[in-house]
């Protein structure tokens, strides 16, 4: 295969890192990361060149995250990019009021294409890493995302998307190097389980009885309201922007249930398995012995 | 095949004549136009249920057109419709601020999707119809549309998705009978063609010189910015709204250059000259003879 030339923005973090490990293990790709001059020092950025990644220095003026995207794109367009991967990576859900963070991405995507430039927007889902509940024994509580709980919502029988984040990237370097997937939405996916299914396989794998509590699609409801109403009145607060994106999730994810392969491909997304069925993403149930055998590492933690 | 039931709406209107008589020649649709009580006795009500259309009279509150979509598309929703066609029908342009036409059009898009309710979305380029200018003799001076004249934008070499009005309604008795074009965006089109070339098939079939007004692409720049400011400033006032979208149509047609195939097929619209190649749409030069012979009706006239 020929090398393919990568500039890659955010590889140090989760999402970023995973997509990294992807395109190294591919063989074929020359990867360049982008890093800012406040972060060239990081201990992150010596253990990319140490990978073999080179790393470009530059001062983008503000920080590499939805909006600020947009002149990413434009200088993406000056040097003739051949395909812009945006920031995508998340649930499948529509564009136009059910989640603020999709529609931030969907501002970037107009540009994009009001700039001709070639794209794929890749969702993967949510993350194994994010949708899993404790286990009573207190074991995988270090792995626990902060304020994971016993929640189980609604009745606990809608569908998502999971991936492990460690296959993100795997699924990404396949995506780039294929002709099929240019100007097209792509979903890549490893289980699609409704929360009773997490539940049961989590019991199975473990030997342990697992502990619900049931949240109602009326609490979400509320939520989603409340915290858009609270940002509404502190549009810089980052928290409250957390607290209704979280929210946000919640509402699409279990009450409109968006993040299902069906609406995926209504969407106009193609289909990762469908592209790629050589490619076996791991189940959940070998997350969860991952998991006990303690082969995990928690989002977020700082360590890689 | 079998009888495919169509309920239509706006079928008195331009767009909506044209597929009523698509639909009508194709002899396999059972077609129901919705009329507002307001405008059941009008004449032309009067001359579909003698062309076989049943009526349905219906209190839709507000005008058929754009955001007043909205409870349409609730409303279909409900009652379980298996193809949704919104109003689009016009030049491929991409969402997001570049026309404001386009954008209401987005919207209903996004409700639509929201609700996953199945679509289909038609653009059919620009009609004939109000893409020639004037001869010097004045023959056919009664079919100008209001404002027309001898501009040519930029150098006249802008190219255009262009589409006799008269074939929309083939092309659309194709599409909306189609499996392939469930869910996704369609571009229907006669020619693909510069001004430059518009005004040399029309000096080759009328024998005329032409004359030329040049409008640069700074002119139609101006205008945009100009009638944008006006409108912004009275956001009720519907000759403004007009007038900003006149000037949104030329930019996005012949400044951005938007309504191409090239970039219908990037933007993820099938192309329904590949769908359906028997079916040979009108050429800009037989239109032009038609205009010449007195076959043509001047949109928005009165006349059917």
């Amino acid at each position: 295969m020929p090398i393919q030339n990568v500039l890659l923005l955010g590889a140090t973090g989760e999402t970023g890192g995973s997509i990294l490990t992807g395109l190294l293990d591919a063989g074929h790709f020359d990867i360049k990361a982008l890093i800012r001059p406040s972060s060239a020092q990081k201990p992150e950025v010596k253990d990319l060149l140490k990978r073999g990644v080179k790393i470009l220095v530059a001062d983008i003026s503000s920080p590499v995250e939805e909006l600020e995207q947009m002149g990413i794109v434009t200088a993406a367009k000056q040097v003739g990019i051949k395909r812009f991967v945006p920031c995508g990576f998340a649930t499948v859900c529509p564009a136009g009021a059910v989640m603020r963070l999709r529609d931030h991405k969907e501002q970037v995507l107009n540009h994009i294409k009001q700039l001709f430039l070639p794209l794929t927007f890749i969702d993967v889902g949510y993350w194994y890493q994010f949708s899993f509940p404790p286990l009573p024994s207190g074991k995988i509580d270090k792995y626990l995302p902060p304020g994971m709980n016993s929640k189980m919502r609604g009745d606990g029988t809608a569908p998502n998307l999971i991936t492990d984040l460690r296959d993100v990237g795997r699924f990404v370097a396949r995506i780039v190097a294929d002709e099929r997937t240019l100007n097209r939405y792509v979903f890549a996916w490893a289980e699609e389980m409704t929360e009773k299914e997490i539940y049961s396989v989590m019991e199975e794998v473990s030997g342990e009885k697992l502990l619900v509590n049931f949240v109602s699609a009326q609490e979400i409801e509320d939520e989603v309201l409340d915290a858009r109403r609270l940002f509404e009145k502190e549009p810089e607060n980052q928290e409250l922007f957390g607290r209704m994106s979280s929210a946000e999730y919640e509402y699409s994810k279990y009450v409109r249930t968006d993040n299902r392969g069906e609406y995926a491909r209504y969407l106009g997304y193609l289909d990762a398995r469908e592209l790629y069925p050589d490619l076996h993403p791991k189940k959940f149930w070998e997350f969860v012995q991952d998991l006990l055998d303690g082969k995990v590492r928690r989002p977020y933690s700082g360590v890689q």
